[in-house]
């Protein structure tokens, strides 16, 4: 599941914009919805990757079952998206790079699994030390 | 402040759609951005008021001195939104239809201004009695 929520965050590389992917997964591990950080695709400030994924999903009833993979630890905004939402599991590629609001959410009766994957994390490392800007821009400091 | 925030609600309501509305507002008052509820206009569940308004603002640096008003206390989704961006006042038409996340802001240095206004309360309250499957697939429930 990591690999499509990675494949969303290549391709938002390549389109100029921040590398952060997420996809929505059903109970039985169907794709839902996929997405990826637009800040500078489309010069929307609310489009992170998990609010992509959540949004291409569409309207649904009940996400207790569901699985929000993440390519990078969600930051408050996306961590109150799975808490308001009861998101019953949260994949987690990384959070060497950022550390958001999964032990929040793990306190708050969410499963989280931090996968500590190198590759996601090498891709938000080399993307911040090249656009630090944008990405202090993206998490508002 | 109120007022515009209360324009989107009732346009929203207008239009089949859940009536909660949002602006965020500058330094000095001037209006950034403003939005409503549009889960049922466009079929997206991540379009609440808070995000919408966030969204029409576009991309900003810096919320520190900007105040979201909103018709109706914050979900988590929205409270995560301005804790994440540091928006640094939130100003709330009422919290008795919907208690949120607006507490939290405040212990976490969000100045949080709670009106009580009865002409947001009851239009909640009314939209709730007429459409409560809309109401609780909008918050998650």
């Amino acid at each position: 599941m990591l690999a499509v929520a990675l494949q969303e965050a290549r391709d938002g590389l390549a389109e100029g914009g921040i590398p952060i992917g997420a996809a929505l997964f059903g109970p039985d591990g169907e794709l839902l919805g996929r997405g990826r950080n637009r800040r500078v695709q489309d010069g929307d400030p609310s489009a992170h990757g998990e609010t992509s994924a959540f949004r291409a999903a569409g309207r649904l009833r009940g996400y207790g079952r569901t699985t929000m993979v993440t390519t990078l630890s969600p930051c408050w905004f996306c961590s109150g998206l799975v808490r308001q939402f009861g998101i019953g599991h949260v994949v987690i590629g990384e959070a060497r790079t950022f550390h958001g609001g999964h032990e929040w959410l793990a306190t708050h009766g969410v499963r989280v699994t931090l996968l500590d994957d190198p590759e996601c994390a090498a891709l938000m490392r080399e993307f911040i030390a090249a656009r630090p800007e944008l990405w202090y821009e993206d998490i508002g400091r």
